[in-house]
């Protein structure tokens, strides 16, 4: 039985700028961690995007679910781009460490975005979701067209 | 600056019994989704163990906001166990599947634990939060001796 139970949780967001160091136990479980976060948050994600795209039935509770999630799981990854991350493996480019005011700038908007895509998904408007859901995605593109290696 | 903020959110509890095949686009997405949210996981958990372990001074809030994660990431991981998941880039033993009420009351007891693992953080009592991380580390170690191959 396919039951879901939305449950209020408490996660964190922990702050951008050079604390991976004192989180991490290595380098590469920084870039594991944050490569983890973002596929979770993605699956969530993508499970909107079928119903957006017409592959699966627009359902509204399940839409909801899986924006808060995706939207909890966009915290996460941004305080695993510390120092000394930067290279192993990692398709992220160096432009995030030579410019880490606007690359925040871009993980703050994936968030301010998420989270207007999980009111959009409560309000059960199909057309909202849509609408937020492109302006997520816009956020996704932007940050991977200017650091993320093809 | 390592400015923490908790923050609360919602996630979602998915059902464990047969509901992977729609969620997820293909048996190595759910894979390699639950491998995802176990390292996240495992990753804010062991900073308690630090903690608890004396490697790093003790930090209420810390510990609280870290087990508020790991207890959130506690409840993704199961509804991607499900049916044609056992073959792959996985060490899921096929018990899992013989036995999935058995294995479904590891992971509940698992998110159990994890939740008075976040209540003992937020007594600020590290004592507390060193039986609630030992109990914790049981149901872990519980499920991994049963359902985990070496």
């Amino acid at each position: 039985m396919n039951h879901i139970a939305s449950i209020v949780l408490a996660t964190t967001a922990l702050g951008f700028a050079g604390t991976a160091s004192a989180q991490f136990a290595k380098p590469e479980d920084a870039i594991k961690y944050r490569k983890n976060a973002l596929f979770v948050m993605q699956q969530h994600y993508a499970r909107i995007g079928a119903m957006v795209n017409g592959r699966v039935p627009f359902d509204a509770k399940l839409a909801a679910d899986n924006a808060a999630v995706a939207e909890s799981m966009s915290k996460l990854p941004w305080a695993a781009f510390g120092e000394g991350t930067d290279k192993g493996d990692t398709k992220a480019k160096p432009e995030i460490w030579k410019e880490p005011a606007k690359f925040k700038e871009g993980a703050d908007k994936l968030q301010a975005e998420m989270a207007k895509l999980t009111a959009a998904a409560k309000t059960g408007n199909l057309d909202s979701v849509k609408a937020a859901f492109t302006a997520t995605a816009g956020t996704c593109k932007a940050c991977h067209d200017s650091y993320r290696a093809q």
